[in-house]
């Protein structure tokens, strides 16, 4: 007897049929003889109509009293759709019973709509287990210490699912979703492109990230740190497929780094297209520059991605950085308006046409010339690189938006992940 | 400064618009000095969307459990709807908060989908009155021991308000509906019909049960219980009419006989269209004949509205009841199958062209020959009566369906209801 969390996103759980498959798959598994906690996110659609009424009656300022009724309101999806499960589980004659997040109780600070988990007490969900039910946890909430409903974001629902799984010390935890798995690039750029059987941790969130959007980047945090086993999978697979079968597929993310004898260099190429970039022209090169550049940026709540700062030449010095498409007119005038007069700059142009591509593996730790090889394989497609940034286990590079297919293509062929790894 | 609680029916929170018009409402009452309370029903139609969701999963056998998930499932639609109108009160510059059942707490047995309250903690509800705030509570839920949530049955919100009101000792509770109050008879029927400016608890608890369908019936008897003023008034008039209009407009339900010098002696005239009625004829008349009868019904969860046992004649008797239309086939087989045959009774005939008609007034208690006013009018009209059941402040008959306006109206007119009163 194993004890498992699944987590099942919206679109699974998208209709009464959706549901009714869910259930049959959880009594499945309970059926045969493991322990089973699931955290459903809300029936798709549902988040957002809730949202969009709320915001049809929104106050023209935003305030703390606000976002804590916008998580009243929000949490009801996932209340909604664990009942549900609850219930058709019930009809596979399967005992279940479902818990919201104060139930439980999963504890979070005061963070409304972005709160982060505290601690999970899970004695009652331990003892209807050992009575033999399917425990249900709506994901995405908890409840602080003044006893108000909290939410975790959008896609917190990952993290609910590996939260439980931490504080239950659970088998593995199973993230269906509607992909397959984790694969070494989109594969609608490149057809060859492989699910990985399994990813390491590190290469997992470098590749969350970049923009691999399959799970949600707290997720893959908390389960990095809690050390728990956690498997990407499909939830479109008919729902009584072998259970060794399914309980093998998809992706699995690991923390044992010597699991494989031959790592393999590079994992994956990840690439992200919401990327503009912004240069600082001959700024004077003297301490605090960065700062000053990018603390009103940072002040304005817009998020920095690539930051590179140039050689200095003259005593001056050029500073680019990247932010996401729809930050891009909003930085520039605030750099216009502020940084520049400030700082005696001399220009701040901008450019929306690019994109960033990386490779991620966490072979590139113990292996040299990774990193060079993948400017050469760029250079040799004629490929200018406009900026470089680097991790210990990832390469990124800022390209013209009109090569992205291109590169990703060139760097999944030179880096073996066309082919099927032994 | 007063206390108020507000309670807004389903129709009142049915859209984003709606919801600002019952905003601006409250805060129009907050800005006037007093404190607030606001109980919301569920936004229209959403308890249905939530359980026909259900239905569509549910086991064939209901159970405990099934029942706990229902009332998870439906507890989410005022969570919303109050998280909603604390967002609308907020963009109305009226700090608000919102509080589900649990939250308050609210407290319930255990009764899934019809639980009853035991008490409730207005400590944290006081706290925000306190600060300025108008306090929001979730309609129709609750709390039970072991931490499940419950609900109060559909309509259960007049019932958490009258409870909140009498829980904050509230100068008084008001029921916002669709309807500008409670009429001595129904409109449609009797175009004369007037809006009763006050009318007894008594006389309204007699009213409700006989199909007045303004208030539900278990929140006048908890008015009634702990003398919570309770008025019902319309949610449609226009949100900034003077406030001094508004409060004294609908209909107050009060507790104190003699407040009018001159009780009218019949307040209003209920009738019911949707009872059927059975007779069992030739029954031996010994003692334990209707526990005989009515045992199996009420085993089989059938309603008995009213009951008559004829004089005994050579040893034998006549047993009628009536039920509701849609127990009747249900109920006639019942007692072929099972009591003419255990009683050795000669037969069973029912009717389904029924109706129902009661006088209900206050003043009848200390006024004789009412009711022989009532059979004489009738008299007068040909009408038959078919059955007779009197209570200490009205008189029920059945009649024929097809007089059930002609009985209203002459009745309405004999006992001077279309006259205004002074």
């Amino acid at each position: 007897m194993a004890l498992f969390v699944h987590k099942y996103g919206g679109t699974s759980m998208g209709s009464t049929e959706r549901i009714r498959n869910v259930a049959k798959r959880v009594a499945k598994w309970a059926r045969a003889g493991h322990q089973m906690v699931v955290v459903p996110s809300a029936m798709s659609g549902e988040t957002n109509r809730l949202l969009g009424l709320a915001k049809e009656l929104a106050p023209s300022r935003a305030s703390t009293a606000y976002h804590r009724e916008l998580d009243m309101l929000a949490a009801t999806g996932e209340q909604a759709s664990s009942a549900l499960l609850a219930i058709a589980l019930q009809s596979e004659g399967q005992p279940a019973v479902s818990y919201t997040g104060w139930q439980v109780p999963i504890r979070t600070d005061s963070g409304y709509t972005k709160a982060r988990i505290e601690s999970i007490d899970d004695k009652r969900v331990r003892a209807d287990l050992d009575a033999g039910k399917v425990v249900i946890i709506t994901g995405f909430q908890g409840i602080d210490e003044g006893g108000h409903i909290t939410t975790l974001g959008r896609g917190g629902s990952d993290t609910s699912a590996v939260a439980v799984a931490a504080a239950m010390k659970a088998d593995e935890c199973l993230i269906y979703t509607d992909v397959d798995g984790v694969y070494t690039t989109d594969p609608r750029v490149v057809p060859q492109a492989r699910r990985l059987k399994t990813v390491s941790f590190e290469e997992m969130l470098e590749m969350a990230s970049l923009g691999s959007k399959v799970l949600q980047i707290r997720s893959v945090e908390f389960a990095g740190k809690y050390k728990v086993p956690m498997r990407v999978l499909s939830s479109f697979t008919a729902w009584d497929i072998d259970i060794n079968e399914e309980a093998t597929s998809g992706t699995l993310i690991t923390f044992e780094e010597d699991e494989k004898m031959e790592q393999a260099v590079v994992s994956g190429i990840a690439f992200n297209r919401d990327e503009a970039k912004i240069s600082v022209l001959g700024v004077p090169d003297k301490p605090g520059i960065a700062y000053q550049i990018l603390g009103p940026v940072a002040d304005a709540n817009i998020e920095v991605d690539v930051i590179i700062q140039n050689m200095s030449k003259d005593g001056r010095t050029d500073f680019s950085f990247t932010v996401n498409h729809n930050d891009y007119a909003r930085t520039l005038d605030l750099l216009k308006e502020k940084v520049v007069p400030a700082l005696n700059a001399q220009e701040v142009v901008g450019d929306t046409n690019i994109c960033k591509v990386s490779i991620v593996g966490i072979g590139m730790r113990s292996h040299v010339g990774v990193a060079s090889k993948m400017f050469r394989v760029l250079s040799e497609e004629g490929i200018n690189i406009q900026m470089i940034s680097t991790s210990e286990i990832k390469t990124s590079v800022v390209i013209d938006e009109k090569y992205l297919e291109l590169a990703v293509r060139a760097l999944h062929k030179a880096f073996d992940l066309d082919q099927p790894t032994a």
